[in-house]
């Protein structure tokens, strides 16, 4: 069923209660659905066919979109990245007054920021790693899934160039949607879900789809041009595949070897992820157990050799959050007399201002100062990994041969989500047109 | 060598620095002596040989002794229980006022968890589990571990009886120890490991190693009864280990397939495991992430055909706690629509209060009251599963024919640990004898 019969079937239902956290009883993410009958559909003979789908049998060109949060490129860029940071709510909930606290937030602390940019060269090499990653992935995909090739790389930031709006829009212009169908894989380059992360991005490409492609959203949209909207799936989590833990292994290895042959074993790993508001976690967010689940297959693929810990970097503000946190923790060692340390980033792929700066500048120079002598140290970043590319290639490989077009634990909201962007959003990419048997508790949603 | 000679050798160093949190470098833990080396080291005729290890080339017998919390048998039980769960400072940490705080809480809680007891047939089964199940294990391991044979069953708990004491002393009555020495194996029966839990009864079972076998504790005890001491090694955690995850999904499944058919794969799992305060969490205790582990494993095993949650169960008092907590999450899902639930009690492997109390009569009741229909349901716990018991000779086996006394891990104090207890303990279990090549740090503990 296309996407588009899937909004028709939702909006001729109940409308569902605004409490609902979970997606009907039976419901299944929607089987993937072949471009095949997505052209078939286009009855009005003036359609433009696809620019670049023009071969019978054949299902390409796809669309590979990675999803992140973006840095700035320069320093200049500080005051927008901060400004749409702290807008939004997924990430940063400040309650109804988001849109007041969130500007003066962002700008009070811009200068101080712009500083950190400008201490590790003046921008985040975040769109770097990302365009570059995404591009050699997207190589490797023609090769392995010549049905689906070719493969264009896209990215989709939440907060800095390529916004999702820009992305969505490059899409349409390359031939994507609007009467042309297409497949898009919204790919997150966070490997652990988190409601702030890639639900947010989830939630904003949802937001630029409606806006974009949505007939009852844009009323410049032609009968043709809505029949034909791109077929998106989505990539929601992979904390736990082989090829990520070898790339996080390699490094670590790498790392370890550093240290004198006779004391390695006994550097401690210090696995460090961004942390959570305590209220995030309390609602259920699933991220916390996910970035756990990759430590513990790190440490099962390097034999559990060396002791480690998990702990969580980057808190702000007067709220509680998740802790140990890393520079505490680092402190403690060091002061305790254990200072071969090496810091592992868990929940990001690409270096950003948390490794370059928070790790680098700030927690390793207070432990050198704490008399650490070098021998705190962070392990690489994936960045340019072949393996890690690799890996990459090979999760969107499977994706794009299987036919779910996300994972079964995305359609469940969390527990204590109040937000009905998430309803919405997921029951977009869930793909709603799918009843259950149970007919009326269809809609208890 | 020894854990007498390492003895000997700790009190020759310079006093370690209170604030140590980690073993020396180079410290692993040090590597399994076999009994024979023991048997040589007693020098005095007069020693009486032990009564059980009298064929050159047999190590056994072993004993295989089960760690846990324990619970009253009896609801005339629950007084003392609660007095001594209320004076641990590993699992409730009062502070300074322990020994005031402790005893009052615990008798004003008492009449209540008296009548819960009561509710649920007058006492805890948990102490014919964890007997049947170490007995049943160690008939499996004279089996398939004869060199180590025969294996005897003990149980040791925090709480209630048998408490470690009395087990310490059943060990020294049964021929082990007291210039006889022989091997005892600590198996934590709390698969993820907790300061709270498994610490706290490493902890204990140190405090009375040293008063009953400690010479510098115990002036009764001759030289040659000082010499042979039991020699201990532990399983200190296993929350990954194939048997145990393959119990797990074993139970779930079965709870599963008393949901019709066509919504089986739509109930959603709630793998609950008891809280811990943020106080303990953010001193960086590893069990969230353990916990963590362990359901990812169920779940892979699972095939992730189910969406699911982990939460967390049996807060009390006022302070912060790590959530979601499990009953808002079930209530919040029941008032949603989304009734189809199995609960799963991942952190402890037998039935206790907590599964047989509190969500069977409470979370599963609340439930219903909320319009549930019956349809919220929990997965049995281990109890006497084949399977689980197999898992426990599999691991007890490894380990008895392993070299390591326990894992590298347990050697890494918490970063924000503050008890001096843990250390004393840890250096124990490690065997602290062996000095690293970089002699002066060896001491900075």
């Amino acid at each position: 069923m296309s996407v588009q019969r899937s909004l028709q079937t939702l909006s001729k239902r109940a409308s569902p209660p605004t409490t609902a956290l979970t997606l009907p009883h039976h419901h299944k993410p929607r089987i993937w659905q072949p471009p095949v009958r997505s052209l078939a559909s286009i009855h009005d003979g003036t359609v433009v066919p696809p620019v670049t789908q023009d071969h019978v049998g054949r299902q390409g060109p796809t669309a590979m979109v990675f999803m992140n949060m973006g840095g700035p490129s320069s320093t200049d860029q500080v005051g927008d990245f901060l400004s749409r940071l702290f807008a939004d709510g997924d990430l940063i909930p400040l309650g109804p007054l988001q849109n007041y606290l969130g500007p003066l937030i962002s700008r009070r602390r811009t200068p101080k920021i712009k500083k950190q940019y400008a201490e590790i060269g003046g921008g985040s090499p975040i769109r770097k790693w990302s365009e570059y990653q995404a591009s050699e992935m997207c190589k490797i995909l023609d090769k392995t899934n010549p049905e689906t090739a070719p493969h264009k790389p896209y990215v989709a930031f939440r907060y800095a160039s390529p916004l999702t709006e820009e992305m969505y829009n490059q899409l349409l212009e390359d031939g994507f949607g609007r009467g042309r169908g297409g497949r898009a894989v919204a790919f997150t380059q966070y490997p652990q879900y988190s409601c702030s992360t890639t639900g947010s991005s989830l939630n904003d490409l949802w937001k630029w789809r409606q806006r974009l492609e949505d007939p009852k959203r844009n009323a410049n949209l032609s009968a043709a041009e809505a029949e034909g909207t791109i077929r998106w799936s989505v990539i929601d989590r992979w904390p736990t595949h082989p090829g990520l833990v070898e790339a996080f292994a390699e490094n670590i290895t790498a790392k370890l070897e550093t240290y004198p042959a006779a004391i390695r074993d006994s550097v401690v790993l210090l696995y460090s992820a961004h942390s959570l508001p305590m209220s995030v976690v309390n609602r259920g967010d699933p991220y916390p157990a996910e970035v756990a689940a990759t430590v513990w297959a790190v440490q099962q693929k390097l034999g559990f050799k060396n002791p480690y810990r998990l702990c969580w970097q980057s808190q702000v503000g007067p709220s509680a959050w998740l802790g140990a946190q890393t520079s505490d923790t680092v402190n403690n060692f060091v002061k305790a007399g254990q200072k071969d340390l090496v810091l592992i980033p868990i929940a990001f792929t690409s270096d950003h201002i948390e490794t370059l700066f928070e790790i680098d500048k700030e927690v390793i120079h207070e432990a050198d100062q704490l008399g650490a002598e070098g021998r705190v140290r962070r392990a690489e970043s994936l960045n340019g990994s072949p393996t890690f590319i690799n890996a990459l290639a090979d999760l969107a490989g499977s994706h794009l041969r299987g036919n779910e077009v996300c994972s079964r634990q995305m359609g469940l909201r969390c527990p204590g989500c109040k937000n009905e962007k998430c309803l919405q959003s997921k029951r977009f990419f869930m793909g709603s047109g799918v009843q259950g048997e149970r007919g009326s508790e269809a809609v208890t949603l």
